[in-house]
C-alpha cells in the first residue's frame, strides 16, 4: 500500500549560503530575478551551495485511456504506441529538445493498449500501417553527441492494457493505480542508481488531458468546465463533449479528493499514477523534478495528498496553454519558468527549462565576485 | 548623415514553407506555441526554410553618462569600466551565459569615461583599486569549450569620454550620435564578414536606464513617471530623483520624437546610438537580432525612426523588470520570449533566449514527419 510519505526537509542552510554567494557576484542584487530564486531553491533541494546537474534524464510515461472511446481527443488512440515508437527512433519533439539539453530519454510503457517494443519498428502484432522508424529521425540518430548522453531507452512496466472508460466506472482498480505508482518510483530509483541528478517528467497518452481535467476537478473542487481544454486540438463541439465526459466520470466515480490513489485510480490514468510515484521517489532522494504541463502537473498535485511537502522539490518547467494548468500550478504554489503557449506534452516544456536550470547553476559557479573582479559595490551593497 | 534605411522585406515564401514543414511534424498543429511562431519568423528574416545559427555573437556596447552626476544609479560610474574589465576576464553573468550558449562576446567601448584596455588588468592610468582579473573568472577561462567559440573580444570605438549631463544640455552632438551609430553598424559588419548568423545586443553603462527612460518618454510620449524604474536597485528617494532628472532632460532638450539621432544625441547615450546602428546593420544583412532589456529596447525603438521595418528582424529576448520595457516592446510590436524578472543588462536575457532559438531550429530539422514516422494524423489533420 502507498502510505503517507515524509520527505526530507529542504536544506535552509544551503539556501542561505547560496543567497549569500549570489549577493557577492558582480551583478546588482537580485538582478537575475527568477534565475536567482531558482538557484536558491535548487540549493535547498540538493543541500548543495552550488549544485550542478551533469546527468539529466527525461522520463516519458506512456499509457492509454478507455475514455478515448468517448471521442475526447483529436487523435485516435493508436497514436500513443506510434509516438512511443517515434520516441525510440529519436524523431519526436522531446528527442530534439533532449539532444539539445544533453539529457537521456527514458520512455516507459505503463499500459498502452498494445505492447510496444524497444526496437525501432512496429510491435509484433501491432496495428497494420503502424509505427515505422522515421527516416528523418534515423538520419539524426547518427549525429547525436558523443559520449554516454543523450540516449533513448525503453522500459516496459505495463500494469494493464490501457484503462477502462471512466464514464462507466473506475478507470482501474486501486491496486493497479498503486502498481503504476510503484512503476514510476522504480523508474526513478533505477535512474538515481545510475547517477542521474535532475529529472524532467513528461507524458504520452491519447485522451490523457481528459483524465488530467477529471483529476484536477476532483482535487481542487473546481468545475470541469474551468479546467478542461482543447488538448491536442479539439473543435468547440469536441470540447463540449470532453467537458460532459469529465462531469460524467466524476459523477459516476465520486473520487475522494484527499485520497491520491482513489482519484488516480478512478478518474486518472496509468501514466498519471506513474508520474505521481516518480515525483515522490525523486523528492525522497532530493532529486529536483521538473514538471512539464497539465497532465504531469495534475499527477503531481495528486501526489501531494501522499507527500504534502512534494512541491518543495518541484520546478514548473512552463505554463501550458491548457486552462487547467494555471489552477494546478497555483494549488502547487509554483511559478512556471517559461510561458511559451506550448501544449505538446512529452516533457517538451520541462526539457526546455533545463537550460534555465543550467544557467542558474553556471551563474553560481562561474561568475566573479565584486572582490575578485575589483568592481565597486552599490552604495547600499 | 544617417538617412532613412529601407530594409529587405521578410521572405514570405520561406515563412510559408516553414509553416508547412511544421505542420508535417509529429506533433499536434501549433502545439509548440511560441517556438513555432519563432521558427516561422526566423525563416522570414533569413529567407531559409530551416535556418541554423551555428555562429552566434553577443555584442555588449559600453559607455558612460554625464547624467550619473545626478545620483540616478545605485552604482558609481567607475563600475562601467570595471565591468568591461570583468567581461574581458570572463567573470560576468553574460560570460557564463554566453559560454553555455556557445556564443562569442564582443565588448565595445563606445565612450566610457576612462579608456579601457583589451587586456585583463586595469587600464594604464585607470582608477586606483580599479579592475583586476577575477580569479574565479580566470579559473573558468581555462575550461571553455574547445574550438573557435566562445571567445571574448574587445573593440575600441570610442566616440568621446562619456556624455554630458543631459539635464544641462544635449548629452552629445548629433555628429557624435551618428558616429556612435556607425560604430555599432561597423561592429555588426565585421561580425557578419566573420560568418556570425545571429546577434544578441546588450548594454553596459552606469546610469543608462535614465537615458533609456528619457528616450522612451520622448519617442512614445508617455510621461517619465510611467517609464522610469529602479534600474540596478535605487531606493524610493533615488527613483523620485531619477524621474525628475528625466523630466528635466526632456524639458531642457525638447528632442524631436520623429528624429532618432536627435533623440539619441540629446537624451540618449553613446551605447544606445551604437545599439541602434547595430540593429539596423544586422537587419540590413538579414541577421536576426535578439534584444536584451529596456536600454537595448529603447535604442531599437529609436532606430525604427530610421528603419521602420526594423521590428521584423528583432526578437525580444525577455521582458525585464523595468516598467519602461513593456511600453517599448508594445511600441515595437514584439512579444518577449522569457519572463524571468531580470534587470541586469549585459545581454544576459538575450543570450538566455538563444536556447529557445536553437530549440526552434532543432525542431525544424530533427523531428520526424507523420509520414516518415508512421503516426496517424488528427481527424482534422
Amino acid at each position: 500500500m502507498i502510505g503517507p510519505v515524509t520527505l526530507p526537509p529542504v536544506d535552509a542552510e544551503a539556501m542561505a549560503r547560496t543567497r549569500h554567494r549570489l549577493n557577492q557576484l558582480t551583478k546588482p542584487r537580485d538582478s537575475l530575478g527568477e534565475l536567482e530564486r531558482l538557484a536558491v531553491r535548487l540549493a535547498g533541494m540538493t543541500g548543495q551551495e552550488a549544485p550542478a546537474f551533469a546527468r539529466k534524464a527525461v522520463i516519458v510515461m506512456a499509457a492509454d485511456h478507455g475514455v478515448s472511446a468517448r471521442g475526447v481527443s483529436a487523435y485516435p488512440p493508436e497514436v500513443t504506441a506510434q509516438m512511443v515508437a517515434n520516441f525510440l527512433a529519436g524523431g519526436a519533439a522531446v528527442n530534439a529538445l533532449a539532444r539539445q539539453a544533453h539529457a537521456d530519454v527514458i520512455v516507459v510503457d505503463v499500459g498502452c493498449f498494445r505492447r510496444c517494443t524497444a526496437g525501432h519498428g512496429p510491435a509484433p502484432g501491432g496495428p497494420a500501417g503502424g509505427p515505422q522508424a522515421g527516416s528523418a529521425a534515423n538520419a539524426f540518430a547518427a549525429s547525436w553527441e558523443p559520449g554516454p548522453s543523450p540516449r533513448v531507452r525503453f522500459s516496459e512496466r505495463r500494469v494493464r492494457a490501457g484503462t477502462e472508460d471512466m464514464t462507466q466506472g473506475p478507470a482501474m482498480t486501486r491496486e493497479q493505480a498503486e502498481q503504476a505508482w510503484r512503476a514510476g518510483a522504480e523508474t526513478v530509483d533505477e535512474l538515481a542508481r545510475e547517477g542521474v541528478q535532475l529529472i524532467a517528467l513528461g507524458d504520452m497518452g491519447i485522451s490523457n488531458t481528459t483524465a488530467a481535467s477529471a483529476v484536477t476537478a476532483a482535487l481542487t473542487g473546481l468545475p470541469p468546465v474551468d479546467v478542461t481544454g482543447r488538448g491536442t486540438g479539439l473543435d468547440p463541439a469536441g470540447l463540449a463533449r470532453k467537458i460532459r465526459t469529465v462531469e460524467q466520470a466524476l459523477q459516476v466515480n465520486d473520487p475522494d479528493p484527499q485520497d491520491a490513489l482513489d482519484v488516480l485510480g478512478k478518474v486518472g490514468g496509468l501514466e498519471l499514477a506513474a508520474l505521481a510515484g516518480a515525483a515522490v521517489a525523486a523528492a525522497a532522494r532530493r532529486i529536483p523534478v521538473v514538471l512539464d504541463g497539465f497532465t504531469v502537473g495534475a499527477a503531481a498535485l495528486a501526489a501531494t495528498r501522499v507527500a504534502p511537502d512534494l512541491p518543495h522539490y518541484l520546478i514548473a518547467g512552463h505554463q501550458s496553454a491548457e486552462p487547467g494548468h494555471g489552477p494546478v500550478l497555483r494549488a502547487l504554489g509554483l511559478r512556471p519558468l517559461l510561458h511559451l503557449d506550448m501544449r505538446l506534452g512529452e516533457a517538451s516544456g520541462a526539457v526546455l527549462a533545463f537550460h534555465l536550470i543550467d544557467a542558474a547553476t553556471r551563474v553560481l559557479t562561474e561568475m566573479a565576485t565584486f572582490e575578485s573582479a575589483g568592481v565597486a559595490q552599490s552604495a547600499k551593497g
